[in-house]
Parts: C-alpha cells; sequence; structure tokens
C-alpha cells in the first residue's frame, strides 16, 4: 500500500560481531512483587526455583547461550562469542530473551508458586538490555561480577532480616547496625547473636544459581570461572 | 567489587525526543502456534480475544499509549509524542512492552483459550522493536498501514481458506487461483461460488482491533484517523 | 581476500528519515588558536569573514542546506527535512561536513589572514555532530538559539575586553564586575565608562552571519525566522 | 536561553571499551581529483608523499595512535584498544581525525604538489568511519586487509595503466586483457611485453605505507604484523 514508506523509519543495531553477548535480565518493581506475594524474607526458594526452571527452558530453545547466571529477581544469559542468534540484532535478542523467560515464569508460577494464584494487577515482568564484552577476561569478569554481587547481597541480606524477624530490631535499627560493617562483623552478628553460621545457609541462596551444559549448580563461580569457558578465547 | 568496571561496556539507546514512538510486537513463529493449538483458519477469535485483553492491560499498566491496533500475531502501541516513559531508552521501552504483553497473554491464556492447555515445548512469545516517528502525518499513516494491511491479508485469507476448507482445493491450487486477482475478484469468488458476502463478515476480522480511552473497536481506521491523535500536533 | 570479513565490523547508523539534519561544527581549542594567531579580541572579523567563506563554499557544494548560521567559531548547517545526502549516513554527512569546511577554511586562510602564515603546530581544526529535529518549530528553536547565544556572548565579550583593553583592569575584575549583571547593565558599562553604544557594534559580530540562498547577512533571526523556512512544514 | 532545551537532540554514540579503534578516511571523488590535477598514473609520489605528510603530523597530535597504514587515497589509523581519546565518542573521533588530516594534507599542498595550485572548486576532501575491533588476532587481520588490497590494487594497476600507456591499448582493452588473469599472468605481462619486473616498482607503491613509533616504512605488513602489536594482547 502507499503507506508502506513508514517501514524506513525502522532502525536496527547490529551488535559487534565476535564479541560475548551478555542479556541480563532483571525483575520489573520485584520489590513490590515480593511484598504482594508475601515472598520468604530475604529468599525464597520457591521464586528461585521458578526462576530457574523459566531460564533453563529459555536455555533450551536458543541454543548459543554458554552458561547462564540468576540470583534475586535477574538472570544473565553469556551468548558465543561467534553467535549469529538473530544475525545479532539487538532488538531481536533482547525482545527475544524477555518474552521467551517471562512466558515460561508465568507459566510456571502456578507449579511453582502453589496456593499463590497470579494477580492481573501485579504481574511479574522484567527488563533486558544485551551487553558487548570483547575479551574472554572481561566476559569471566561480568559473570564473577554477578557473583560476587549474590555474596555480598546475600550476606547482607540475610543478616538483616535475621536481625529484624529474629532480633526484633526495625528495620531502621537493622539498616543502622549493618552500616559500615565488614564481612566479618556480618558473619560475627550471625553466629554470636543468632547461632547462625552462614556457611550453613542452602547454597543456592550464598552462590546464586548457574546454568552450564543444560543442569544447574550452586558453586563458587569465580574459582570455578575457567571451566565453563572452556575452549574459548 | 573489583568487577563492577563491566558496566561501563552497557550502552544506551535513547529515542529522539519530541518524535511518536511506536512500540510494535509480533507473535515469534505463530505459524507453528496457530498450527500446533489448532487455530481456526483464517482467524481464531479466541486468539484474537486473547490478544486484545493482554494488550488492554498493557494499556492499562502504561499510560503513555495514546493507541494500540492489533491483527494476527502483532500489536502496535502508539505513545504520545511527548512521552519520557524510561526515559526513551529504547531496551527497556521494548523489554517492557514485550514482557508486559508475553506476561498477560500467558496469565490469561486459560480463560480464552479454554481446553487448549499450553505446551512448554510450544509457548507463544513475541519479539518487539520501537520505532520513532517525527511528524502526525507519518504516525497516522503508520497506523493506516497496519489497518490497510489487515483489510489486504484478511480479504486474501478469508477466500484462500473458503476455497480449501469449503471448496476442496489444495492449498497450492488456492494459492495459484487467487494469484494476480484483484479485491474486486476475491469478493466475487466468495460470493459467487460460495454464497458469501465478505461485509458479513465480523468486523474484527476486517478491520482488525484498535485501542482508545480504555476500549476497544473494530472501525474503519484510517476513515476516522483523525479522531485518535485528536489535539496532536 | 580472506581478510576481507573486518568489513562486517563497520556499523552504519542512518538518521531518522524525514527529520531537519542540523551538523554543527565547532572550532576545537579556538581559545589556543585565536591567541596563538593574535586574533583580535573579542572579535576578529578577518576570522569571521574567513569562516563565511569556507562555509559558503560548503553550501555551494552540498546543495541540501537550507540555512547556515555561523559565529565564533562554530557554524551549523540545516538541512532539508527530506534531504537524502549519502542516504542519511551519520558518519558520512558529519566527516564530509567536517573536511569539507576544514578544507576552504585552510586554503582560504592566507588570503583573509594575510602576513599570518599557518603554522603546522597549531594549526586549525574543527569538530562535529549530526542533530536530528522531528519539527519545524523545533529546528527553528534551534536556530534561534545559536543566534540567542550570539547575542548573549557577544554582549558580554564586547564589555569584558573593553573593560580589559581600554578600562585597565585585570581579566579577573573585569569578570568580577560583570558576575550576576543584566544586559541593561553591561549596555550601560559600555555607554557611562567607554562612551561605547552597543548598537553601533558591527552587525557581523552582533547577529553573528546567516546564509540564505547564497547570500550571507547579519540580521535578527529570531524575527526573520519564519523567512527562512518557508514553504517548510 | 529559553531555547537551550534543543540541546536534548544530540546524542552520542560511545564506542565499545576495550576494544581497537581504527578510523579509516578515505578520499571523496579522488577520481576527479586525480584526473583533475594531473596525478601521474597509477600512482603519484608526489599525491602519496603528501598524505604520509599529513598522516604523519595526526600521528604526532593524536598520541593513541599505534599504528597508521595509507594507500591510494586511504588512511587507517589504529588506535590503542586502551584509548580514552574524546571518551570513545565516536562523533568527536571521526570529525577530528577527518579535519586534521584534511587540515594538513590542504596546508602541505603546495610543498608536495608544486606548480599545482589548489582549485576552490575540485578540492580534495576525505570521509572517515570509526570501526571497533575486539580482538588483537581480527585488528591484525584489519591491517593485512589493507596491505593485501594494496598489493592486488597496485599490480592491476601497474599493469593496466602499462598497458594503456606503453601499450597503446584503449582503457576497454587493457580491462578485458586483465580480465580473469592471475598475480602470475599478470607479472608475466608486464616482463614478458614490457621488460617491466615488478620487483623493481618502488616499495612506496607495492607496500603502501606505514607509520609506527614516528617513522614511516615500506614493508611487507603481513610478514612483519606481530612487530605493531608487540605487547598487545
Ligand atoms: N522477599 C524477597 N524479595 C526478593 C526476592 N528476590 C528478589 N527480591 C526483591 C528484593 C529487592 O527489593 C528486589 C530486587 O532488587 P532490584 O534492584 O531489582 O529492584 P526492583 O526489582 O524492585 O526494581 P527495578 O524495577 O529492578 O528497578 O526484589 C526473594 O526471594 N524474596
Ligand atoms: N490459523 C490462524 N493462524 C493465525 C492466526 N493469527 C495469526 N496466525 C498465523 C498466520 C501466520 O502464519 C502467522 C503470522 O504471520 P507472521 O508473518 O507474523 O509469521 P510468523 O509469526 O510465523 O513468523 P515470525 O516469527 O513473525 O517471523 O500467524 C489465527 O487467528 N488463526
Ligand atoms: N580573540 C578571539 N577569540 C575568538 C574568536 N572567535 C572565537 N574565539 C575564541 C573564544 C573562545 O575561547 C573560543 C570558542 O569557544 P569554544 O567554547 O568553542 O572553546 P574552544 O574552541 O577553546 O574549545 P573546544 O575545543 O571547542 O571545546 O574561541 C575571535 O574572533 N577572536
Ligand atoms: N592517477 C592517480 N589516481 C589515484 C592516485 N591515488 C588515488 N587515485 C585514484 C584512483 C581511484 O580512482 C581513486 C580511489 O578510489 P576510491 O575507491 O576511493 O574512489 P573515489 O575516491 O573516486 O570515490 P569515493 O568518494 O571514495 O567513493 O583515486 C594516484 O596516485 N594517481
Ligand atoms: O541493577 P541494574 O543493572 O538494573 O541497574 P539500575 O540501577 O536498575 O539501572 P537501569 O536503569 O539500567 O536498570
Ligand atoms: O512483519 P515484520 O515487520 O516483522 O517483518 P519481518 O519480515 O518479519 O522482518 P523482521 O526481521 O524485522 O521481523
Ligand atoms: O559548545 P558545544 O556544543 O561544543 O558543547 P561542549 O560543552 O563543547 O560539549 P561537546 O563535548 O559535546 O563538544
Ligand atoms: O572503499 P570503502 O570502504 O569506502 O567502500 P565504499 O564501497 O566506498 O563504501 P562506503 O559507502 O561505506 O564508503
Ligand atoms: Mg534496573
Ligand atoms: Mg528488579
Ligand atoms: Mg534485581
Ligand atoms: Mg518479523
Ligand atoms: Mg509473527
Ligand atoms: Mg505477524
Ligand atoms: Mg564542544
Ligand atoms: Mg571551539
Ligand atoms: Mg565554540
Ligand atoms: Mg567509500
Ligand atoms: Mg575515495
Ligand atoms: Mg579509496
Amino acid at each position: 500500500s502507499k503507506f508502506e514508506y513508514v517501514r524506513n523509519f525502522e532502525t536496527q543495531s547490529t551488535l559487534l560481531p565476535s564479541t560475548y553477548i551478555v542479556v541480563r535480565l532483571d525483575g520489573r518493581g520485584f520489590h513490590r512483587i515480593s511484598t504482594h506475594y508475601n515472598f520468604a524474607k530475604p529468599n525464597d526458594i520457591r521464586a528461585l526455583n521458578l526462576s530457574n526452571a523459566a531460564a533453563l527452558n529459555v536455555c533450551r530453545e536458543l541454543k548459543d547461550v554458554l552458561v547462564a547466571y540468576g540470583e534475586s529477581d535477574e538472570y544473565s544469559f553469556i551468548l558465543r562469542r561467534e553467535t549469529t542468534l538473530f544475525n545479532r540484532r539487538a532488538e531481536k535478542l533482547i525482545s527475544t530473551f524477555v518474552s521467551l523467560y517471562t512466558a515460561h515464569y508465568i507459566a510456571l508460577w502456578p507449579k511453582f508458586m502453589t496456593d499463590t494464584p497470579l494477580d492481573f494487577k501485579c504481574i511479574p515482568t522484567f527488563d533486558g538490555r544485551a551487553v558487548c564484552y570483547p575479551t574472554l577476561a572481561i566476559v569471566k569478569d561480568y559473570l564473577s561480577w554477578r557473583f560476587v554481587d549474590t555474596h555480598i547481597n546475600n550476606l547482607y541480606n540475610t543478616v538483616f532480616w535475621t536481625l529484624v524477624l529474629k532480633g526484633g530490631m526495625t528495620t531502621t535499627e537493622a539498616e543502622k547496625k549493618l552500616s559500615g560493617t565488614f564481612s566479618a562483623d556480618k558473619n560475627e552478628i550471625l553466629w554470636k547473636d543468632f547461632g547462625i553460621n552462614y556457611n550453613d545457609e542452602p547454597e543456592i541462596f550464598k552462590k546464586g544459581s548457574l546454568i552450564f551444559k543444560g543442569k544447574i549448580r550452586h558453586c563458587d563461580v569465580v574459582k570455578g570461572i575457567d571451566e565453563f569457558f572452556e575452549g574459548c578465547t
């Protein structure tokens, strides 16, 4: 039709060839979502399992994912350097990962969040981005970044919610108590005041979840980093 | 952590200010999806109602949608020229629309596609893109483009599937018969050979679905185009 | 050759169709350039004439320039909304305007800057950018922006250098005296202390230079703005 | 002023960090330029020396150039992987390299092209682009690509113009004679029919010009490639 010229306004951004592409999804407003659906604090094992199941399904469909890593409300998918998925078109990559992940997350919700029906007024959704990493060293650092972040956040959150839920503090008091503390201090609070050994916390909480060759692991990603990129340059 | 520098590799593309932004979603591989779930041919009213319900929910959450239009496996959302939604960041806009639409589509599936359980091996997903239109005239042409496309495709598909399903033709024969024909010819085939008046076909099939001020309509979009952009410049 | 694959790493950014494209060039480090070559302060008429001559030659070669406007060390070229120059490729547009302008500026230097030979250690160069403007009103505001900027800067600079060169102030004293003053104050200083009527300053200093239909003018751009875009939408 | 909002329409594209950036300049319409100024065919040593001198000056001013390579009407500047020149802003990089190179080319013209005054109607200009290369291997291939291209083109052009200028052929005849021939064939034509040993041609014609550590060389770039990137990763 005479209106077809409007297609010319479409632009495509192609991601630099021969770089590792990372697609990271992050839950939109999961602070509100986790409150609304009464997620356990600081970690809801059902929600984590749900997100892992969704991510596994994504990896099954989109073959060029080398390794994926999830924590909290986010998931990162690292694609092979050589991938030509969607001709490396950014919009297609982002929208497809987001849509696939969201679709499986919603579809699997009833299976994992039993007795917690979805509320259309508060439906979980995810934003997405695609980032290029030019070298193997840097993409390893990307994965390490997310892993270390998991550790830092989880240690903090674990102590914080212990202080609140078991220690009877207000959230403001807990925040104040933790401000300026180091890892060692936090471990000590847990142990001295609550008899909790942080090491005994579930691995999935402390380490996040990594998908490699179709299997989920909760391991020290930084220590094991080389394995996930074996054969990569 | 020392790994945080990897954030610097993120880029953001900001859409040109003061342009109409159109986010168009399109079902990925809906040829396969429609076959797998036995969609009625050429239009499955349940699937169309489902897509409209999902789009309505999207419009309810993201306030800057001026008008939305859907047909087949696609939906376009036209945002106000002045919108600052996500600071006009392309990735955020695309991923959020895709995720919200997908989430509602999947969540509403059981309600609309009764007796057709979702199969994880063949889950509906959508790709997305964002396009800027600099003038009112061109964004009107965008909407007209989709409307005219609906008409052209639907007339073709209606005759095609009538020839196949009622006329006993193979799909190859039907394709051949329709090749080179004009609208008038197609209307005549329908009428002469099958007693079908194309005008009597459901409006939703012929006109697609337009969401304006929270209501769905099936109207002549080209004729009524000015109404949807009243007050716009 | 087997090395040709490296071409695939090239990207092209196409500027949004049907928008006004403005290419703005600005002298790199002209603070240093103007000192090195002893430009008259605050305005060196030879340098302004040189930049106008270079810009005129640019307009002669690149036909889609609607109007161009120069002041200080910068020049803006406003292209027709419909231009397809270099298929609207940003890199081509930017580099071509910069190269053409630079080439003419350097080639014409001896003609305008008589007795001031070019020094290879301090050669004038320009950076460039391309900006899209979606509406007529906004592109008019762009031009008005540059014009008003000329006025503000020139009034300031005129008083500033009068205080220094005729009033015997140090630059710090002059800066201090002018800090917080309004236009009226500045006019008064000129008039009261130095008997200078700002209105009598050369038009090219006060108004900058505008190229329209191959002719240079020094006029009130804001007042006359409609003329330059007559027939545009 | 109230017009300042127009600045918000400017966009900046930042080149991916930690990639090699190549800025390639190419003469605009040098077919016409070389005809107009009667460049010697196929290589004009004055023009090549001029382009080398301009490039040397560019390298002197912009410190992050690792290696530069020129041939015919083009010059490539390869920047260090870690460069933060202009914060890696593409427009700034492109426009600055183009402007600097053009400025020196024009300023040096009289020195190299003696008795050939510049004609304002036919002034030499250059377009520019910036390309990112993620790995050392690929950026080496980039340089090799330009070198091999030089060889292929120069061998062809040498035989072609020998056939025309010494063999009395028309350009069409020469083209026809060379169509489908291999390197060996071309060397043989030169040797058998004209007693020319291609090896004896000037190195600058056969090898192009490479700038490394402030010095110009005409060497086998592919063979010596590792030297230019010593210490790079
Ligand atoms: N209680 C609980 N909260 C969780 C769990 N997983 C994630 N969250 C919450 C904690 C944070 O408030 C939030 C994730 O932080 P974000 O930085 O992604 O913020 P949020 O998603 O609210 O906003 P955003 O839209 O991403 O900017 O989700 C969980 O398992 N249990
Ligand atoms: N039977 C049936 N098919 C439908 C209906 N709505 C859409 N479809 C099918 C017809 C087309 O094969 C397909 C839409 O065409 P597209 O050009 O979007 O192709 P498709 O989604 O297969 O591939 P894509 O991933 O978009 O490139 O969806 C429906 O209501 N009934
Ligand atoms: N004396 C004198 N100076 C001038 C004349 N025209 C421009 N300039 C100087 C005044 C400013 O220092 C400078 C222009 O300001 P800019 O903001 O463009 O700064 P500059 O070019 O130094 O740095 P840049 O590379 O653009 O960031 O050029 C003139 O006619 N006479
Ligand atoms: N006679 C002669 N011609 C030369 C010399 N160096 C370059 N040229 C000419 C040969 C080619 O026609 C032209 C370079 O080829 P290009 O592919 O860059 O084409 P051109 O610059 O004409 O067009 P463009 O604007 O780059 O698309 O310059 C030289 O030393 N002598
Ligand atoms: O945690 P992120 O990476 O999502 O960081 P952010 O602060 O939410 O920033 P953005 O606006 O890029 O999502
Ligand atoms: O129908 P569209 O607009 O999706 O067009 P397409 O031919 O599928 O192209 P694209 O690869 O941009 O989705
Ligand atoms: O005067 P401009 O527009 O060049 O502004 P700037 O502050 O020099 O910024 P830029 O780094 O974009 O040239
Ligand atoms: O020789 P190049 O790389 O300039 O290639 P081109 O065919 O001239 O293409 P372009 O339009 O990118 O300059
Ligand atoms: Mg975020
Ligand atoms: Mg979140
Ligand atoms: Mg998060
Ligand atoms: Mg498509
Ligand atoms: Mg589709
Ligand atoms: Mg479709
Ligand atoms: Mg600047
Ligand atoms: Mg400047
Ligand atoms: Mg300036
Ligand atoms: Mg070219
Ligand atoms: Mg050329
Ligand atoms: Mg060339």
